[in-house]
């Protein structure tokens, strides 16, 4: 634990004041419990947490981005497999085995893109396989054991990426993020963001600048709200500000997260991602993907074979409650892009930092151990 | 007058069907008349027209962009100033003369990037102080014409840059344009959307890409509104969506306005213009900036010199009616960027394409007559 310096309130540690909230949980135990989660859709103007206790109110909770972020998608979905697994009834091992596997398939079609959701319910259903366990209920515990080790495993790969990352910035940069790597984007305090809270943790004094990040706007309500909360210097600018504010010399750095990264390198990320990567390279500003091992693909030699989701024309034309283009105008709306390696500096992972990026770089980070265990 | 196409709706020609509104005329005559203009902030839900009989609320609505766009300010401007010289009567010569000169000192302060604004007022103040007019009413009068003749001429330079720009774009294009620069943007059928027009009008069917952009949303409100009503294949995206449109191949040229032109081809326009030309330049696609030549503003050297309005934070953090960004937050909203020369391909004029762009080609192009006249 970090120790706190001189003239830092007394509300307690750095590390109990950041964490405030919990983006993801399980309440109680395998049998009664259930999965609490914070309404993402709501903030920043309400805090609202929601409780699912059935595996469509896990389904339609990813699918409306009330929790959003590769990594807490993969948490809540492991959760909500534990919440499928006891739809049955616990009576037998086959009868828990098979609604696990019927909730792991219905939450598998959530979101198309993001990689974490079909790595954590893979997971969850490899030990529903090869469980032994005597009772149905005892097959249940062990299902809520290996969720909250997908909670607890991302909580110290949050870590390991921010101390990682935090090497690459020097006092006082500037660091521009695109869409919510945060806290609200995993079990813990972020991807991306955790790069930016490990240097705040240790002096740096990072100035951030938040892409709004349309059309749902995650970089103002959630990045912004984040960082703000822990008083860490931040500034919303919108999508096409990021340009001018590189030209004007303020950013050190970019840093943004990835929902699956393919076995070259390149990696889909939000919407507007490949254009902030463009920006950095005609300025000279390194550009990082911040994720976890889990968010690499191999099974994709390039970015070419990553779905790219299409969302509904309303979140352009009426995002905020009002409409704002004219009727039956035709819109375009892809959720992710795909930034090709070469435009990428160095992939932080929880093992290390991946640079210059290579498929052959990226297999030995994930094949060999942990760089700095 | 272009002849109307076989199947075209019996509604008239073109022509005609393409001007049904007005974004700034003058109601009546010079002593009685009025300033009538479009109140585009309430585009594209609400078609509300406001009427203007004194220099305040003329300040007013340049200030709040019921009338915005470079061309379009300086019309709405010079008959503004019409407004103030009869404000004190027109008893006499030099009552309208001083009226006139404290209006335009007054209008002058409305937007601080639109050159457009002190040319017409300078303009205005020229003929007041040249003038020779035995009455203040007949001054008046003279004010009057000269206004009208900005509004005119406005109109014959937005056909003569369509029909130059027209020549750049080839059958089936995708077009990407950011901002509005419409028909609304100016007197007539604008500036880089007279481009358009004009390629619609010669059977190109050109294909649009609006950038809906922020904050604002003039894009999304104007551009895809005009394009939209003219039948002309109009996708709305939002800003962080040009990269990966551009990388889809779907972009053959881009084509924007300007507030202001420096000597040296540097063009001010709405923020976010800079990184649009940024991924251009990346995905090797042509960057066309249309402006008339009053535009240029050849007492700058370069783009360092032309000032950039802030605007309020509010536009970003609830420019949807409600908020959508935590209290507090820090906001940088600078209103335009500077578009370096190198990244323009071409300067569309009424006088013809400068191309490349360079402070000799500007000069030639503006020093001589008309190229095609």
């Amino acid at each position: 634990m970090t120790a706190v310096p001189p003239g830092e309130p007394e509300a307690g540690p750095r590390e109990g004041a950041r964490r405030r909230f919990k983006t993801v949980q399980w309440i109680g135990d395998a049998a009664g419990g259930r999965l609490r989660m914070i309404d993402q859709t709501r903030l920043p103007t309400e805090f609202v947490e929601i409780d699912c206790e059935d595996v469509e109110s896990v389904w339609w909770a990813i699918k409306r981005l009330s929790v959003r972020g590769a990594p807490a998608i993969g948490v809540a979905a492991a959760y909500g497999a534990v919440i499928g697994a006891r739809s049955r009834g616990t009576a037998d091992v086959a009868t828990v085995r098979e609604a696990l596997r019927d909730a792991a398939a219905r939450l598998a079609t959530s979101r198309p893109t993001a990689v974490n959701l079909f790595w954590a319910l893979d997971r969850m259903r490899r030990v529903a396989d090869a469980e032994t366990a005597e009772t149905g209920g005892l097959l249940l515990d062990r299902l809520l054991a290996e969720a909250r080790a997908i909670a607890d495993e991302d909580r110290a790969m949050c870590r390991a990426i921010g101390r990682h990352g935090a090497e690459l910035i020097s006092k006082g940069d500037g660091i521009l993020t695109h869409c919510n790597a945060g806290g609200l984007a995993t079990a813990d305090y972020g991807t991306a963001l955790a790069v930016i809270f490990s240097a705040h943790e240790q002096g740096k004094s990072p100035r951030v600048f938040a892409d709004e990040t349309r059309p749902l706007l995650q970089g103002a309500r959630l990045t912004a709200w984040e960082l703000a909360g822990q008083g860490i210097d931040v500034t919303l600018i919108c999508d096409s500000m990021a340009a001018q504010v590189m030209k004007e010399g303020r950013v050190q750095a970019v840093v943004v997260g990835a929902d699956r990264i393919a076995a070259n390198g390149d990696a889909a990320n939000k919407i507007g991602t490949y254009g902030v990567a463009v920006l950095a390279r005609h300025h000279g500003i390194p550009f990082y993907v911040a994720a976890p091992s889990s968010t690499f693909d191999l099974s994709l030699a390039d970015g070419s074979g990553i779905p790219i989701e299409e969302r509904d024309p309303s979140e352009v034309t009426e995002g905020f409650g009002r409409r704002t283009a004219p009727e039956g105008v035709g819109v375009y709306n892809p959720a992710f892009d795909v930034t090709p390696a070469g435009l990428i500096s160095g992939i932080i992972t929880e093992r290390g930092v991946v640079s210059p990026v290579s498929e052959k770089a990226i297999r030995a980070a994930l094949g060999g151990p942990p760089a700095d265990p």
